[in-house]
């Protein structure tokens, strides 16, 4: 069975660690917070104490990190300071699972190549929850063959594991998705809210939508209006689920995107921007940030006479 | 069995009207094209000189008009003529099929009401094809009571039919359908666009999303991108379906609605703004309005090098 | 000198009227409220039963009234009740200064027109200050004779007379230009936000860019970024000025036209979404509908307390 | 008096550097063009063989290159080459006149710092016209006395030279301008297409709001609707003045700043968009690219023939 390296062991990359080591591989762990280090020996993992030291013994490795300047630099290093790419054997397949830009993606994935190494790009959904459980999404963006050989690392971790296409795919469709998402769900308030100015119940107007041609995520899943499904955060004080601050950093991912290849998104730049604004607000400044995303119904709805 | 006075025998109503002739019913037309009521004579139904002479003698009277100026005319009248109310039986029901601003459904609705009279807003989608199959979907406002005796004839003309509230409440609930339709197509169209910038197969990327967070009504129905979807508008030059001008004028109504009811919609706004924009252009002036609503897929995605 | 009768004596009116007093001339009022009818006479001016009464006997009548319904209904009448154009003489002048749908004034001209009767839509803007000192700016719709015939008397009570062209042209121009000043006041408050938000001083970015090709007219007379300029709204706590509630009345009017004459106009209608959002909030519901409309403003900038 | 090393000596930099030899400085010159290179050298000008040649021995250095990638790079340098930071007097003052990412010029700025050279971001506007007309403006971004310093120099080459405030000051103030002058544009363009929709002369519509709170730079300088002002682009089919893939990149670099600052930009997000899905059209794709950025108007007018 192959051997992991598993680089980042955070609030994600934590659990998803775990899931391997209950499937009984290899699995040996680097994070530069001590905790998290040991949650993952406590349960039989090992500890490097570097990530390249992680990386040059396994088969595969694995990378969950904020934003593209690490994976950047951890993969390519510096004049100071070897990279990922410097010290793994030829055949080690590289899995990215961090939700970061395109650009930074297919940058890694050159440099891969450049050393005859295959780089998998593999955002993530599913939150902490899913982390946890083993179900997430991975949308993956490499060759076909590197995919394959992903796939069985990636479904311990995962239930739905995607092939979006070559390097830096399978961050673009992941944002892709995410835009359309943040337009689904604002859409959705705005139309559900004009139903409630006009006197419509937001259930029955709900569940007419949802099997006529305004059908979508939004309203089988998660819907923004208070009291219409239970269980989702609009019902519980937008509290849980995705939080607005982490759309608006995916809206900024797609902006980067969109400035890239010169793409026109009116709808998706809308989006931006009220979640931008609405991040700011709350009941103290930049509460909402933490707040679920589907809060962003508040933008529309009628406030309450007694708020 | 029923008799029903059938008012306005155009494309839509001329074969809703068919079908209730098909199912049995004394159906008795009126409409200001001779030709129209001929085709329904043909088939066995009955003609009538004027639209009150064939709504005095009905127990339900189905009408199906352009706008709500029509409406408002034919059932309230004015100083020089009778209006449907002033000559129709105590017991007759009034079902309004036309999709119409929903402050002339009201002003009807109350009218009816002074009279003793019960009138249920119905507003229709499915387009021509699904009147001559009778499977409409019918979205009505009006009483509980209304509305159980409406369904017995709407489910002759229809697969779908919905109870979305009081008077009016049909039409709120079509066009607030039909707002977010609008921003679904959008929204799916720019997502696509950007994904195909970036190098992605719009049919990989479809499916990827159609099954995650983005999926919506477009992907799994209507994709805009041609080529991706067999039998859909796109994948025929934008030809058929739903045309252009027609979300112009629902978006029109829904824009009507906001306005009336101080609801904010920047997605619903910007949507209309889009497709009267874009029902302006094509390869002759205004041409774009006459083909298919998914046909905003052009404005966003990167033109062919040789058109 | 000519007579004038003065229909609607509120916040605007009552100035305006008064400004015709004392020039001399001879005016009768009619208000449903007796205070602001009697505001009239201890200065000097008469007063009326009826609405009709005062216009009667007058050459000139002017009218400021809410909104698109009462001017239809005190000029056209109903059933009823006589309207304006029922009792006045031949040779009456008459002069809508209230700001109302273009649709509407054009229905009231053309039913003047009918009976021979000049109608001129002159809605102002200039707020009550402007009313009281007689700085007042009127933009005129309706025939080239009528308009300098109610120059005369607009001169009275304004500073700058405009004749945007025929019927309802003073509505749709005064419109346009409400509609462009939103836009003018979000764009610029983004502008000046994002160069806070990367550390330039407002002040002088608003120097640089009001002699730059970003000039307009929030820069040089309403800077929404509190501090830059004295004397305005935004640093007296957005208090005074235009209010909010007034300009979401005015783009509604604007998405009316826009409506009625099928245009695009993306910009103005994001503008009425985001002062509608705007309207709602604030430190209790509603309550920034009540301030200056440069207080969107704050839907761009950072919030202040400890960030 | 000072010598003066010109890198960059393209549509804008040729001009700009010969403005400095009329006005009697030492020019060094360098251009990876070499008729570039000749044509300053046959007016008296220096030539060097690099970049770095040119700057090592001036007391001035200004540079003029496409993009921030150039920009880096040239004056950074990497680990195969020198920078200009590397070669240059401790005395040598900096000015980029590029138009690039305020982080680049930031970047920069730092690093020259760094080594205690002063660094100023001076981007330009005013075309080629006002380049060689030496009416160009500058915004400049740098410390107070460097900005002296540098104004001497830019003096020569313009008529207005501001100073914004720190490193990367001039660059966001730029592109602040000019973000919001992409939205005055469409605003104005909509307006105006509204009231014409409504019947309004534009040209008396455009005389009403430049002098009212509608006012702004493009109702005085640079009407976009046909037949308004002489002399315009608007006027001679949108040919010359400032081009639609110009405002694309400044828009851009617009975003990349919004988004670097977590900022909220909803009318400029959208302008960057109708901008671009503008540019891809024309009477053959990527047409519209080329005319100038006033063409905007025409997504809003009525098309012009037989209608």
């Amino acid at each position: 069975m192959a051997t992991v390296a598993f680089i980042g062991l955070g609030n994600m990359g934590g659990p998803m660690a775990a899931n391997l080591v209950k499937a009984g591989m290899t699995v040996t762990g680097f994070d530069l917070n001590p905790a998290a280090l040991k949650a993952l020996t406590d349960i039989g993992g090992l500890s490097a104490n570097t990530a390249c030291g992680a990386a040059a013994a396994a088969d595969i490795v694995i990378t969950m990190l904020p934003a593209g300047k690490h994976v950047r630099s951890l993969y390519i290093g510096n004049n100071d300071q070897k990279g990922i790419l410097d010290v793994v054997g030829k055949d080690t397949l590289l899995i990215d699972c961090s939700t970061i830009d395109a650009d930074s993606a297919r940058t890694v994935a050159a440099a891969a190549a450049d050393k005859g190494l295959e780089f998998i790009d593999a955002p993530v959904s599913g939150g902490t929850a899913g982390a946890a459980a083993g179900t997430l999404t991975f949308i993956c963006g490499g060759s076909d063959k590197a995919f394959e050989q992903a796939k069985t690392v990636l479904d311990v971790m995962g239930a739905n594991i995607f092939h979006a296409g070559g390097a830096g795919a399978g961050q673009i469709a992941k944002i892709c998705n995410n835009m359309l998402l943040s337009v689904l769900m604002v859409g959705t308030s705005e139309a559900l809210s004009m139903g409630i100015d006009n006197g419509l119940d937001p259930k029955v107007l709900s569940d007419i939508m949802k099997v006529s041609s305004g059908g979508n995520w939004t309203l089988d899943k998660y819907n923004p209006c208070p009291g219409v499904m239970d269980a989702v955060p609009s019902s519980k004080g937008y509290q849980g689920g995705f939080m607005v601050d982490l759309m608006v950093k995916d809206l900024g991912l797609a902006m980067d995107a969109a400035l890239s290849s010169q793409s026109s998104t009116p709808m998706g730049a809308l989006a931006r921007s009220l979640y931008v604004s609405h991040a700011k607000g709350g009941t103290k400044p930049g509460e909402n940030g933490k707040r679920d995303f589907s809060s962003i119904f508040e933008q529309f709805a009628v406030p309450a006479n007694d708020e």
